[in-house]
């Protein structure tokens, strides 16, 4: 899959609706999916008549562990007025949605159809946390869920590898959470809205109404050494390097180029798409690389004859601060060693070098697993069309941004890039 | 999605490959995926370098209840050599590989890849009985679950409206269960190998040796009009309207038409394709009918260019009988309310005119859920090459033959057609 493959038609996309990000006791999957799905029609400038969507893909991890209910494809189908036309859900852990939208979006290039929805879902927060862990974990390799392994000590891993490798420490994973929060403020449907300072501020105040003695830190780093405001997960993943727990959904339209415009004057094209597989700890070749982001990126490159000096900026997989930090080497933004140092001279912040997660990422936006992918997609969407709001990224023409999604401990990797014309 | 659309490229088979069906208390899912896989690599009659396979798509239920482990795209990859390519899992309940098949085919069509392995896997023989009803009881819709409905409950609901309005009863379903059971003999990795003759024989020696009153029938319907033989299950289904509990693994490879004799010299071509899905009975048009499978046909035929008429032979989802008798009817190939009559007159035969489930079909065959549709296929690409051994269907110069899939209550259904040229 190297050399650009000459697809049957281009694809771009019309429409994208995203929920609110967080957790919703009183919301279950179809009340999100319905929230997304409503938006999305909304925004299609010109218009869209929802019968003349033609078939859907809805990415959802592991509803069947959470909330006790699989098949989504029908429910989404009666629940969008889409039945009787076909609805498939993917799974790709928390990739899931990505592959749906890899999938329309080749079902278009293939000829079978012109409009097609895709998108995703997931209701998590009905569980306890260890029952949320445990779920998750369904996602790890066989060989590390037999040993023990869940997700926070597996990146946990991961960052111990990268540190020893390359001389990095806590404080360039600090970096990230700390630029992360910095953008959250700015993006009003995320599940986490404060900036680090934000939260010392409120730790301290508590303290201050309790009697207790009030905490001193000299800066955001000083708080997040501090145990009693960053307690400790799985050595090195502390509490801000790990994103929370989610309900949402999101979702895109995508037609066939040639009919756009019909939809809008100001259509977002999906140019290159990518998708990897990785083998787990048992037998993964680097653990500050994943094998499947190299696939990914060889065949999104491919697909667009793009390169990583093409990007302009990103969203990609912070489940763990650690997995951003690899991501961005692994795409080629930053060479292999040396990402940690860009972060921490402000690259990868709204308006750095190398914009990364203007959303605020899955660590302050949050992270409904199923729905992840194109809730990335929704903000580059909003970003290359100039309507983010306070989050835009200044001073910049934009016109071309990716997604990196990924499943498991690099399970399933996914990079799509987009272009505005 | 009616009239014949324009693919970017013809799509063929050139390799299908099948576990042993059965309940296997010493493999798992990897063991029986192995066994196919295998199989269908030594199927390939001009063989093929499995690393030359671009991408996967997997069809899996819900091994995340079962065995508690999902993401089941990267453990295929690795086991299969494909690391680092991508995998995708696709879930429609039992029509889940199906569904790894239309996507897998327009992937071709679309351009990206040339060469796409599509297969399924489920392990259902770790969980007891009570653990396995509740899990396939995932793939309900939502209103059916929470009203405490089953599978055989919904499906004797849909039984016991078609004998309402056209006057069947449960001697037509034995029909379908008698033709099934004398097939399944042929089929040497059917999990069931017995005609219903050979199992009231058994019945009666059971009942010899431990000096019980010995049974007397004077044929296989009166047998199956007796409990003691054929309990109920949930009325009017009983023990032998309904398939096991299996456990297994089917795949096949797919390549772009104009690759297909690099392969092998006799090709099967994929030539219609459609899927549908439907509301569940809360919201169902029809109880006699599955509008998923209306739309999966008109998507069908309309690919193909075909009509029912054309089909010369299928595989259909027998879950339950009652099922059979329906989808017979929605594709067309009997009239509505009219194949109960038709399949009492032996066409739904072996050497009948139109040969329904040579294989023996679910009941007979078995259902690990997840494998079913590509494993229906194995069927039909081992007819239509003459290779089906002792089940050929005699006497007929074979050339297109069909199958259809099933998920839920007619959530998901899918409708394939297969030309041998």
């Amino acid at each position: 899959m190297t050399g650009k493959r000459k697809l049957g038609r281009g694809v771009a996309i019309v429409g994208a609706g995203m929920s609110n990000f967080g957790m919703f006791p009183d919301k279950d999957s179809k009340d999100v999916f319905a929230e997304a799905y409503s938006e999305m029609l909304a925004n299609v400038d010109k218009g869209i008549d929802p019968a003349d969507i033609q078939a859907a893909w809805i990415g959802n991890f592991s509803n069947d562990f959470f909330v006790h209910q699989a098949h989504w494809g029908p429910i989404i189908a009666d629940l969008a007025g889409l039945a009787p036309k076909a609805v498939t859900r993917t799974e790709g852990a928390c990739a899931s949605s990505t592959l749906a939208m890899r999938d329309g979006l080749m079902a278009i290039a293939s000829g079978m159809y012109d409009i097609v929805l895709a998108g995703g879902v997931e209701e998590m927060s009905k569980c306890t946390t260890e029952e949320v862990t445990e779920g998750l974990a369904l996602a790890t390799s066989p060989y590390e869920g037999e040993a023990g392994y869940t997700f926070p000590g597996v990146f946990g891993a991961l960052a111990t590898a990268y540190f020893h490798k390359y001389g990095a420490g806590r404080e360039d994973l600090m970096n990230i959470t700390i630029k992360s929060h910095s953008n959250a403020p700015l993006n009003p449907k995320a599940q986490f809205k404060q900036t680090i300072a934000d939260l010392m501020q409120a730790k301290k105040a508590r303290a201050e109404k309790k009697g207790q003695p009030v905490p001193e830190w000299a800066d955001e780093k000083e708080a997040l050494w501090d145990p009693s405001f960053n307690p400790p997960v799985a050595w090195p993943m502390h509490l801000y390097d790990c994103c929370p727990i989610s309900d949402g959904a999101s979702c895109i339209l995508l037609v066939a180029e040639e009919l756009a415009k019909n939809f809008t004057d100001d259509p977002i094209y999906v140019v290159g798409f990518g998708q990897g597989s990785g083998r787990g700890l048992h037998a993964c070749p680097s653990l500050t690389s994943f094998e499947a982001n190299k696939n990914a990126a060889a065949e999104a490159y491919g697909t667009s004859g793009l390169t990583a000096k093409d990007i302009q900026f990103a969203e990609v997989h912070d489940c763990f601060s650690i997995a951003e930090m690899i991501h961005i080497e692994d795409l080629g933004f930053f060479e292999e060693g040396k990402a940690f140092k860009a972060v921490a001279e402000g690259e990868t912040r709204r308006d750095g070098r190398m914009p990364i997660n203007t959303s605020g990422g899955l660590k302050c936006k949050g992270h409904p697993v199923g729905a992840t992918g194109t809730a990335q997609m929704f903000e580059i969407w909003k970003q290359l069309r100039g309507e983010a709001g306070e989050r835009q990224i200044p001073g910049r023409d934009l016109y071309i941004g990716a997604t990196q999604n990924l499943g498991g401990t690099g399970g399933t990797c996914t990079f799509t890039i987009f272009e505005r014309r």
